[in-house]
């Protein structure tokens, strides 16, 4: 039990149900004379907005969130910041005829066999919406960060099988800013173009869409990151996989190593910095002063309105055909949730480390 | 600081250097009243011994693991079990010459940066030999799962870029006892053949090899894993990131899922079970009571004789060829690192879950 | 910094400045199943109410609990129980003249050299406020409690120097539910009538006043506690200790132990139980089944009429007389915030111990 | 479970049973840099020793500690520090006789009810043997702190009903380190000689005595301490209560605090400092400068040879004397313990607090 915390000094916990009251994140450990205001947490929700996309699917109402503790004349006081988000526009009566069903590829059984008592309405607590207060709790880590110069951003590396131009991937060349403009954050306007195709046509199909998310961070000081077991690459997977939708997590050149030799995979250094990134950023789990490179995959969504092959509680099968208002992919809604955990992380971090040099 | 520890209720710490007295491990919260001998703990250890493939470089000596608390009698009683592996047939001279140098693909730098002062002897904390203790922490956890049927094993999935056939990946058909007698931990003879006559041709070029390694657990049953950063796949990802080598971490189809639709990657269900394992046995974060597959990309060993560009801590360019007793691969020595973390983090959520339904 | 969390299966983060909009309480590891109402929730929060005693000075509303997630249909789901109360009637006009001055004997000073910020309205974070949340959380603990058949119950056992008669403290006859009848919870009508006299001089004194609270557990099954750090006892002090009203703790004989021989200490046992109960009902650090009893001592309440000499945040001498709605005594306010804190222990503990006997 | 654990940045575990191979502790999160050696250890484990006081009783061979892990060329590395003490001397036949009876005020039930099973030589896991690893990692932690300027010292305040004169409790005017040469620890040497005549005449009886220890730091910083939960005196009081031997924790004034006005309680503030020191160096769980003064009562030793009632484990009843190797108090040697264990807590905060000041 108790899940629901991430972190040692600046930790975060969130809480709530999709279709209950509201949803909201606590914020300890962050340190003191922060300016921190609703309005800047707002910016990172809207990018996690459903609809944001062009899709008649998704609630309508943006999420509104409110700072109720930690903030004291606009500035944080080290004390830990509540974060609220009432749930609106919450239609529950459409999940009534789901409320016995295991929809495949949720955690509708799996929540069932470990408690024994679930919110059906809307996933419940296993909704993605919980990841709203990932992202609110998310931009505070991201004010500290900035105060020290470090920069969290992703950005989508492919999506239903389209995958932007590796001359486009390059991390140095990115202007997330410019990419922001762009309803899918790619950085590449052909693949970006058939990636909509793509979209469209699966929306036509009941279906939905995987992908990959690519976060970088740059500014980031080396000598993040803890021996053995709280490696800086091992918090930022586990953070990363918490994400429901995310199936695998690379650092670096991250699964392509796995058929690298020694002297293509290790990075030369040169008094100038190393010569290439295969590390990620990263060494013997702590950060090495280059850019932080990871990339998550994510599954498509669950919810479809495809007929699906499933059970119900009493163990009777059940042909689903799932409606109502979903999202065809995750892309590009889990960008600032996938920045919002890199962020935690390196927060997290950033404050270990200050212990020692301190 | 304090990175060294994994778990919450079953934890591990492990401590030391490969080239200090000894290494070690303590694991608290191991149930009472389970029969545990040093016998079973150091036969995981021979599987990762240095040297177990054909090769003359390894340290000779095997490591001996000692029980120093927490059984009685023979079994264990629920107080701190202390393990202690003495380091033998340490040959520290070797690293004089490399004192000053950060090798590439090492924490040599990272390590100088966060804590400006490192025990340089094959690698200090950062070296691989610190994985022994994992092992041996990871027996102890083996039998907690034993007793409730949950079985935990690894074989190499690729080697060098070869990788086993698909036909004999299925995880359903694995006799892992039988590959115990293979050197390679590989099902399929034929790759394995390729695996190693690749593996002469690198150690004949001073170079090193990548692989992937997938771990699987059968018999593990539905409801471990907690909502919503503590899923089971979030801490297994952590744990499996936080050894040194590895560079990736997939779960289920994995990055597959990224190029999948929806209705391909969901697995359907039926009264019979799951018609696939594209979740990898884990929905929502919780385990679903199938097999759960996990692949992780370990990268080459850094250390290779291949000459290599780099700078010393006067920050100097450096030419170097690390000589000395250095595997071509962590393949198939990673094997039981693998098996051990996944077995920790799995016993940790067993005994989670019983705090639930006990 | 991040200390506003406690517990490890069953954990509990409270937030919120006493001046700010609301505070509240996350309750993580709460079983599944339990029911559990606000109005339940409610009924502890009103016997920690300002103004409770016969006095003109405190807030006039009563702070409403609402439940945000967790709970569906009226029973908790093993997810996050978020608890808010939001902040009525806060006169913050009040503290204007305070702002830059450090009251003694409150965390003006300190929060000031720890943070170099703070919200001076109420005291903020450190005001006794923060315990209504302790006291919410506190009712989740008890629900959990109560379906084990353990009770946690405390009295007022001194006030302003008067103690309750040893004839009234032996706990076998204690009826708790008789003396929430009464004003102070004290079993001792004499003693009563004194505090009650003692109280109001101290009211016309612009004065206050400390006391003794000793808390009784019921029920309380053998086993619960940890060896070696997490003892129950150590728990148990640690969360008591962390209620800001309290400079002493002790378990059964308590600091009276000091001048006993071990022939006097020691409890006989008997196949129908122990003869004493000096151990207070705990032994290494586990309980042995038999009622827990501890004492807190509470000092007198820092904020007083009587003029008081200090400085201000510029570091010049202040005569200050304190004025407003302010209690004489937290006796007994701050007996359900120490029947809370006892609560969230043992409910952890209780979950701790059934991973083992699960 | 997992209980042997503390801290959060600073974190030891401890490890062994009485007659097991070894006990030990592993230190977590020391800063890097710091100049150790295992006689500086030992010299703390001295002042430990059993027999160190006039008594035939006491293993004779002093505990020899052993750095495993964690320093390099005599400083330390910022990993962890093993430290391991093996057992020697262990004369477990003398346990035989006791294996099925449950000692009175020992933890021979609990643990038989909480975990079944139990190593019965000499107490095995709650034995007070397991407090000469708090004080080896303490002496670590002592080396932090020195480094600050804090001193962590603790002295005999009263033993078998005999206290020290008021006049010699001002911790202004004690010199530690004459004390030392005192057997007792006890800066009045009238109270002293009485003490020592009330030990002899108690272990004539064949009974013990308990007595209380005063904690004094000098040089402490203000600011350390968390709100809310991990308050400084709330770990203090945590980790005092968590030796086996205290009942009781007070801070400053402590329980004389519940007979105080608020006018006596609150210290008055001004330029040169507080007046006084009721508050015991800490406000609102945070420390304000001040020294910080804490007060634990300890037992008597439950081991005695005075005949004494009790049940075996078969449910017999039983007469019980304790013959052999017993100390008649556990003053002085738990003063060391004492120490250690809020060195440890000031460790700890002192590097939480540089997260925020750093």
């Amino acid at each position: 039990m108790s899940g629901s915390t991430i972190g040692v000094l600046f930790k975060v916990t969130t809480w709530g149900e999709s279709h209950g009251r509201a949803i909201g994140a606590v914020v300890e450990g962050c340190p003191p004379g922060i300016e921190l205001s609703e309005g800047e947490i707002q910016k990172d929700l809207e990018r996690r907005r459903p609809g944001r996309m062009t899709s008649a699917s998704a609630r309508r109402e943006g999420d509104l969130v409110e700072i109720l503790s930690g903030t004291f004349e606009g500035k944080t006081m080290g004390t830990p910041i509540s974060l609220i988000i009432y749930n609106r526009d919450a239609d529950s009566g459409a999940y009534e005829s789901l409320k016995d069903i295991f929809r495949p590829g949720q955690g509708d059984f799996t929540y069932f066999k470990k408690y024994g008592i679930r919110d059906y309405r809307g996933g419940g607590r296993a909704s993605g919406r919980e990841t709203a207060a990932r992202v609110a709790a998310g931009a505070v880590a991201r004010k500290v960060l900035l105060r020290e110069g470090i920069e969290v951003m992703a950005y989508t590396k492919a999506l239903g099988g389209i995958a932007v131009s590796p001359s486009f991937s390059t991390a140095g060349i990115i202007f997330l800013k410019d990419m922001d403009e762009n309803g899918l954050v790619c950085p590449d306007p052909d693949a970006c173009k058939k990636m909509e195709s793509r979209l469209e046509e699966a929306r036509r199909n009941g279906d939905s869409l995987g992908g990959i998310v690519e976060i970088i961070v740059r500014g980031c000081p080396p000598g993040l990151g803890e021996p053995v077991f709280d490696k800086i690459d091992a918090d930022l997977a586990g953070a990363l996989m918490s994400i429901g939708t995310v199936k695998g997590v690379e650092i670096g050149a991250g699964f392509a190593v796995a058929g690298m030799t020694g002297s293509q995979a290790n990075d030369p250094m040169t008094l100038e910095g190393f010569l290439s990134n295969n590390a990620g950023g990263i060494l013997a789990g702590i950060t090495n002063g280059d850019e932080i490179v990871i990339r998550v995959a994510c599954k498509p969504i669950s919810s479809i309105e495809k007929v699906q092959q499933t059970i119900d509680v009493h163990g009777k099968p059940v042909e689903l055909s799932v409606k109502g208002r979903h999202d065809v992919s995750v892309i590009p809604r889990i960008i600032p949730v996938c920045e919002a955990m890199v962020s935690i992380v390196l927060t997290d971090h950033l404050l270990r480390q200050k212990a020692i040099t301190g």
